[in-house]
């Protein structure tokens, strides 16, 4: 069955959904996006989705193509014409169609906004969460500005071929001998009961989940640090794990081939993805 | 009137040449391209262009979509059929559209070709080549393999707009205190009248002007040096100018405000011009 997804304000089924072959998305990576989680049909921290997209926009002299209410109920259409129990909705808001030409086009030229769902049955009960992720270690080979959400995402998917490659799940990348982050999440490790995770900057996407999970860590009274940390650290932690939109709170147990702490989920990430999972689904709109 | 353009093997007006919202073009940048300049109705350099192409897509994993010599004719037609004198061929090969996720789609999945052409009238005879191009310097904030040539372009095209807000014609990128290139041209130096340009690497576009030019400045006896630079040397230098596809040799007559030389076009950088132009309509085909 095909999906109804959106584009530039219509709803179309999923075959007849394109864009311009000038489309700035495409030609440039021209582009930003968010992806909100969808569990028992209400979405996971739209506010904080809808707050990032608007820096991001910002950011590159672009603004929101439509109010946050707006682009709410196009969420809220999306998922319930797909029928979306447990899933995920994509957007993304592109500088439009022009011309090529490296100069940003005129002032005016329409913003082209795309969604789409992605049904994921049992979202919240992943295997992952219970097996733990094996993640290798690559350098961070991505521009300068990981704080804004741009598509420029092929790094990041090489990075996802090269750890599967390498019989792992994922890759944590490191710059300067510190780990900024995993190809599409946050990454933390838990040393002594304190959960460290990297401080915020361009270096690393300021996200919606680890803010959310640090938020609620300290409401819990559990230590948090912000600070960058070594992949040689990270083996030698208790324990490690990742947040993202998408996987929520998911223990690590392998780095690079060395188990961290017994080589099974800590109990700390389990506490944090229950209590992260709880909050989320009674806040879920 | 609308141009013809290539859409996966048909040839369509541009109104109607679009790709699918799935396309990892769009969602990933997974994706990458060539511009082919064209002079009285004549392809310039269309073999270094496929093999570069080629080696592009060798380096993502991806293969050519048609043997060169089909790309070849795809863009001889477009020429016939929107009557191209002087301009360019803008071509871009995807990993074609699948559903999003990080990971590569399975083997098989069929790549998106994109074709169009720019008309540019006098494109061998710009105001530029006779004013000479004022640029800045701006840190170079790209990812780390800029010698393959992705859709990955948000950078330099914010770099276009710095430079347009300072009331320059273009940006120098500067990393580890040295030039790399220009937003989209390789950077060259005339110092004691030996041509200085940075050398090969992951840093730098493998400029296919670049080659030639380098390749006909040693066969005119000109002396040629491959090695990095600062801007400070670049100020201080005889004559400065880039090279690219679409604007050949072109001079560049003032960094960051200052004037390189006596601030006007240097005789170096002409007589290459020359000599490239020359050369170039003699074989194109």
């Amino acid at each position: 069955m095909s999906r109804t997804v959106y584009v530039n304000g219509e709803y179309l089924p999923e075959e007849r959904a394109t864009v311009s072959i000038f489309d700035r998305g495409f030609l440039f990576a021209d582009a930003v996006y968010e992806v909100t989680s969808v569990l028992g049909g209400k979405l996971i921290d739209f506010d904080g989705h809808a707050a990032r997209l608007d820096r991001s926009l910002g950011e590159l002299g672009m603004s929101m193509p439509m109010e946050a209410e707006a682009l709410r109920d196009v969420h809220h259409r999306l998922v319930a014409e797909n029928g979306i129990e447990d899933g995920l909705i994509y957007l993304q808001v592109t500088r439009g169609a022009a011309d090529r030409d490296f100069a940003f086009p005129e002032a005016g030229t329409a913003q082209t906004v795309v969604l789409f769902t992605q049904s994921k049955p049992g979202l919240a009960d992943s295997p992952a969460a219970k097996m733990g992720l094996k993640v290798i270690s690559i350098p961070d080979a991505r521009w300068g500005r990981r704080d804004i959400k741009t598509v420029q995402l092929l790094y990041p998917s090489m990075g996802k071929m090269m750890a599967k490659a390498a019989g792992a799940d994922d890759a944590w990348m490191v710059e300067d001998g510190h780990v900024t982050e995993g190809t599409s999440n946050n990454a933390y490790i838990v040393t002594g009961r304190k959960i460290v995770t990297r401080q915020l900057g361009q270096e690393i996407l300021h996200g919606i989940t680890r803010a959310a999970v640090l938020r609620m860590a300290r409401e819990a009274q559990m230590e948090v640090e912000e600070r960058s940390f070594t992949i040689e650290e990270a083996q030698a932690a208790d324990e490690a794990f990742i947040t993202s939109a998408s996987s929520f709170v998911t223990p690590v147990v392998e780095i690079d081939g060395a188990k961290v702490g017994d080589g099974t989920p800590g109990k700390i990430a389990a506490r944090l993805r229950e209590i992260y999972l709880e909050e989320s689904k009674r806040t879920a709109s």
